[in-house]
């Protein structure tokens, strides 16, 4: 059959310990080298990315009567889990107390999903994108005990994809006070010129005050899970 | 120092062999699996991202003359490169014919960046960020004979990312006629219920007319480079 979805890697992305003040010039020639090395290094097997297909039991038959099934989707620090369903049409029922689907990362409830059509007791996924707040996303499939007309069920689509940590809702505090990088499973913070990054990684003050030029501190958020 | 940028990783995600005409539930059981086995699996480390930074020779102090500097960055199939300038100060020269930064994939040049403000004839990249075509990009730093002013240069970061290939400029073809599925470093198609994927893993047809139900078809982006 077709190639097999990829598992998700567990790796963690470790940062290294706190820079001292160091001789810039000796940094600018370690970028530069990074960049040249960046080139040419074969480095480790690229990932094999998490995602996957989900669907209710005998998708596209008729569901099942008193159906329960779970999937505990992970994926690294650093990444999150998008979901969302091409195919929708479960029994409706008040707050969908008959037959779901319910969307959960941890004690959270994300969504309780029914129906085919959202009204003001059920809710329907229609074209509705749904996103794990941190790395791991639970789904869950319920069918009660009678499922008289042909319902179909659902199939859903999922894949990892990279949290832009630089991105932040209006309202709350950048997590870099100048410049925030983004990358692939984690984020790092750099000063502007002539400022060098406080040892909180964060937030940056004058290298006249403080003495030498310190362009950049690297930092993966996967170290702080 | 602080952890070192990761080396870019070289790794193919492998396509399968085409799927034929499968019994439909083996083929939902196996998805079930799937999302169950992504919940358990350990399975390989998590990739070591693309990034870094690069800099004029020197930076923050002014460059010297006569300096070429050359860049070659690469990412794996179905990742794309962006770099965008975090300062810029060069010398300003009619269409940068002096000092310059150019940006090119292969023999595609990009841009071509001088002075500190964009004017007629030459072009400072300001807040533009900067994306490669494909998964390679190369940067070049050039200086001529004579840097009289104390020009700093610049500094520049680098990541990959994801090529979202379901997502297509206004005007071309989508790559899938039904469902596009993307996922990290590459995508697959997949069918409305009662359609099948045809073996060109595009386009649909009534699976009436062709019998049997056949959801899913994988396919990496990766596998046709």
């Amino acid at each position: 059959m077709g190639s097999v979805p990829r598992m998700p890697g567990a790796g963690r992305l470790g940062a290294g310990p706190a820079v001292g003040q160091t001789d810039q010039r000796l940094l600018v020639m370690l970028g530069l080298l990074w960049g040249s090395a960046a080139a040419t290094s074969s480095g480790p097997q690229w990932p094999k990315p998490v995602f996957g297909r989900l669907a209710s039991p005998g998708f596209p038959g008729k569901y099942a009567n008193n159906q329960k099934q779970r999937w505990a989707l992970t994926a690294p620090p650093g990444y999150r889990l998008r979901l969302y369903f091409t195919h929708f049409h479960l029994e409706p029922s008040y707050l969908c107390e008959y037959d779901f689907v319910k969307l959960s990362a941890g004690p959270t409830v994300l969504a309780t999903l029914c129906g085919s059509e959202s009204t003001d007791t059920e809710r329907a996924p229609g074209n509705d994108t749904f996103y794990s707040p941190g790395s791991s996303l639970d789904v869950t499939f319920r069918s009660d005990y009678s499922n008289e007309k042909p319902f179909a069920g659902f199939e859903a689509f999922y894949s990892a994809e990279d949290i832009d940590e630089c991105q932040v809702p209006p309202g709350e505090a950048p997590p870099c006070e100048h410049h925030c990088h983004n990358h692939l499973g984690g984020f790092y913070c750099s000063c502007r010129m002539g400022y060098v990054l406080h040892r909180n990684k964060h937030t940056c003050s004058d290298s006249n005050r403080q003495g030498g030029i310190w362009p950049i501190l690297w930092e993966d958020v996967a170290a702080q899970d």
